[in-house]
């Protein structure tokens, strides 16, 4: 057995946040920007999140749900208007204060101060308040319910620490926002933008989820029920993944959103809002990347197959390409995964090698190498990202087949390779999730015994709130854990609360996170 | 002929610019945000916008080109860079200061002071700076030439008189951004994005335009060439619905956009960018519209069958909502203009007469009406918005036909309706353009005659340039008119200029415009 020569020159055992931003370097997904804490989405990076779009859209429109678009400014009185809701996000805000620049008389230019806005605007970093006004305007009567919206929006929140895809301060997301007659309508809504966003992450991105309730400290500001999916990363560290939020009639006593009801009565709507961001992205490089770079799941690659054919710049090339493009024609009339395949012919000028490795390192789910000889045969080499090394020879496992063998199999390789993908993260997932821990001494061995990748623990609680609630935080803080949430498909309780001794009522995770 | 009682209030003869309000309003598309010179865009609105989009971007990506997504805010010094580009839009762009807010002590909220920002950051009013940075990086050798991007974004330029869709603070748009190894393969990608333009707005859009390029004072702030489509609205005024630039090295030596040529040698790229917006709504509006509201294209309808069956809150709802299910899976399985037909069955609570003049007012292409008695009979009622009504009767002109056979036209009647929506337009436009117009004289007797509707001149100039220019854009602005550009396939010039008298050099069109 040959030592494997990986693509990467760090690996995730070695230095995993290192290796975070080499992926998205070596597969050219993103870069930072030169603004402060805003970064480029380059072609491959913004590909996946087009296809993340595509397929979350269609669940959104499938329930019914309708895009509109809010203005990006909130004028400040929206903000003073729901307390607790802008405590939460007051202090995260870039402030719009001036409508123009003029010269400062060296060369330079200066907000002018002739154009100070009388109000200041806030570059929205949620559109809660803003949607609130347009569902106080468009809701009347109870014919009018459920009203349900979503946008597809860039939000800012000013962070000082940021880190690409996961914590930025200009990020890409949806948002749904919802209204409702009742309670019982709004939870069902909640729960259908949960069990979408479970859906969307474990078929679609291959990323298995835990789906439950957060804690009361982990509430969105404002809500009063907030709902999260938590995906394992492969350094044991949980990611929020999305979240779903039942905001009660805080919101719509702040905006005034009223019907009247079937009696001719006035009642207060019950909202929600749900969102998903360009962060998903940051938790496909941490469940299916490797020491080789990205893996993309084939549901969201935006090239499913990449065919590379080995030219040598001479007149035989062009009938090389013509063989490769028979082959990109026959893959490109198939379906896979519901949809027809994407398939990439590369013709770029550069080395065949050089571009394979180009593709290893960005995850393309199949890569096809077709040389002169391989034509002579009728046939071509495959390589799948999934099975990339063969561990005899510590080379890449290619595999020699005939060009209609492939075209046979094609689809099913993919459909095969989505599944795999979610298997190993969800075996991964599941063989380290730690439970029957009962005492916060045994927390705390768990974790100064496994620093590299220490997972999650599963834990019995009294469900504490208030200054209890803080009291258990703070001590969780002190090993650098919070709670993740209550799964929802979770066992019940059977045991005493790991913090207060008392009988517990629910199980919870407790996980280091991003 | 009895009178035809019209969906709308107000005639687009009577007073077109309240009836452009009107029919946003009457077919849901948008309305004031309540955030100045921000619109919220509606169901509806949106939802055509996503058909452009989608069609646009199939277009973008046909191309070569790929999208990515650049920071919102862009530095100070990117404007300070280039000169005659920020003396372009220094006047109008939002200004963020600061990046927090405290409590006012007074219950209200303020910038923080402590929170000011070292340098202010614009919000985009267009990316051309940001993108220019990105590709200085990116390039180094002739290899990576042509670099083609394209993003989906929101900007923002503050405008002080706004009007929805037409001219709002914020909008959303895409902005492709290409740079070239010189001079000729920059030009080309500049015309086969305006032809692109051309081509989305006739095909798709069912809007006829005339490509050409613009006068010099008429160019984007720091390009060396502006190209346009222009559209002609039913009030006999220009809209520009498209712009694609050539930049010369302009950007290029203010960003540093240099690559290695073939020779070893260091060379400045010459870069170009194009863009169309929510602005095309608009023109969908102002040239489709009638005085029963929109009328959509069924290639960017949302819908372009919507199926309403005439429930009475009783049992026997249920056979006849089972009818038109089967006919609306008989639709949705069928093909039309490329893609699968978009149908709508609408069992929403409320009168089918009144669901009825709601989807007329929002322009769905065909509006179809069961009742029982027609389900008995194996019926329906169709009715096509673009031949609306019955003028013998001023009743709604309905075909009464069997489901078998409205299912086995109704692709054929959509696409039907596409090309008669382009054929009317195109008429009306041809019709509205004078030629032959020699005089200044004859320029201002013209418009003073035609006060309602004074479509656009067609002139012959000599083109001339700087002050020369100036005195000529003067003394059309005295009419209230501009030049809209030289078209592309336009005659050659035979006589002489109408400004100068000198021979003159090619044919220009003057119009009134939006």
């Amino acid at each position: 057995m040959s030592a494997i020569r990986h693509a990467l020159t760090i690996k995730r055992e070695d230095d995993f946040a290192a290796w975070y931003q080499e992926v998205i370097s070596a597969a050219d997904m993103a870069e930072e920007s030169g603004v402060r804490g805003c970064m480029v989405i380059k072609p491959w990076g913004y590909g996946i999140w087009e296809r993340i779009q595509r397929l979350m859209d269609d669940r959104i429109k499938a329930a019914g749900v309708q895009n509109c678009y809010f203005p990006i400014f909130i004028p400040l009185k929206n903000f003073e208007r729901e307390a607790s809701h802008v405590e939460g996000f007051a202090k995260e805000m870039a402030v719009v204060t001036h409508h123009r620049l003029i010269s400062d008389g060296k060369g330079g230019l200066i907000p002018d101060p002739e154009a100070k806005l009388e109000e200041p605007l806030v570059v929205r970093p949620t559109s809660e308040t803003i949607i609130g006004d347009a569902m106080a305007r468009w809701i009347r009567s109870w014919r009018d319910l459920p009203l349900l919206t979503n946008q597809w929006a860039n939000v800012v929140r000013w962070e000082m620490r940021t880190r690409m895809f996961l914590r930025t301060s200009e990020f890409l997301w949806q948002e749904g926002h919802t209204a409702h007659a009742d309670r019982t309508d709004a939870l069902a809504e909640t729960h259908r933008a949960l069990e979408m966003y479970r859906a969307c992450a474990e078929d679609d991105l291959a990323m298995p989820v835990i789906a439950g309730e957060k804690p009361e400290n982990e509430r969105f500001p404002g809500a009063v029920e907030t709902w999260s999916i938590e995906a394992m990363m492969q350094d044991g560290k949980a990611l929020q993944a999305g979240t779903s939020h039942y905001l009660g009639t805080n919101f719509a006593h702040a905006a005034g959103i009223q019907y009247q009801d079937k009696e001719g009565g006035q009642q207060f709507c019950h909202t929600t809002s749900w969102g998903v961001s360009t962060r998903l992205i940051g938790g496909i490089i941490m469940v299916h990347g490797d020491d080789d770079g990205l893996r993309v799941p084939p549901a969201i690659a935006p090239h499913q197959i990449v065919i590379i054919p080995m030219l040598r710049e001479a007149p035989e090339d062009e009938a090389l390409v013509a063989y490769c493009e028979e082959l990109r024609a026959m893959l490109a009339s198939q379906r896979a995964l519901d949809e027809r395949l994407r398939v990439m012919l590369d013709v770029k000028p550069g080395k065949a090698a050089a571009k394979r490795w180009d593709w290893v390192r960005k995850g393309a789910p199949l890569i096809i190498e077709v040389g002169s000889r391989d034509m002579a045969e009728g046939k071509l080499a495959l390589l799948r990202r999934d099975q990339l090394w063969n561990a005899d020879n510590g080379k890449p496992a290619f595999q020699f087949l005939t060009r209609e063998d492939f075209a046979a199999q094609a689809a099913s390789l993919l459909e095969a390779i989505q599944q795999a993908l979610f298997n190993q993260a969800r075996t991964r997932r599941d063989a380290n999730i730690t439970r029957g821990v009962t005492t916060m001494d045994e927390v705390a061995a768990h974790f100064a015994d496994n620093q590299a990748r220490p997972g999650w623990l599963e834990v019995q609680w009294s469900k504490p709130t208030g200054e209890a609630l803080e009291a258990v935080t703070e001590r969780l803080k002190a090993h650098k854990l919070t709670i993740r949430n209550v799964p929802r498909d979770g066992s019940p309780a059977d045991g005493l609360c790991i913090f207060t001794g008392a009988p517990a009522v629910e199980r919870i995770l407790v996980a280091r996170a991003y």
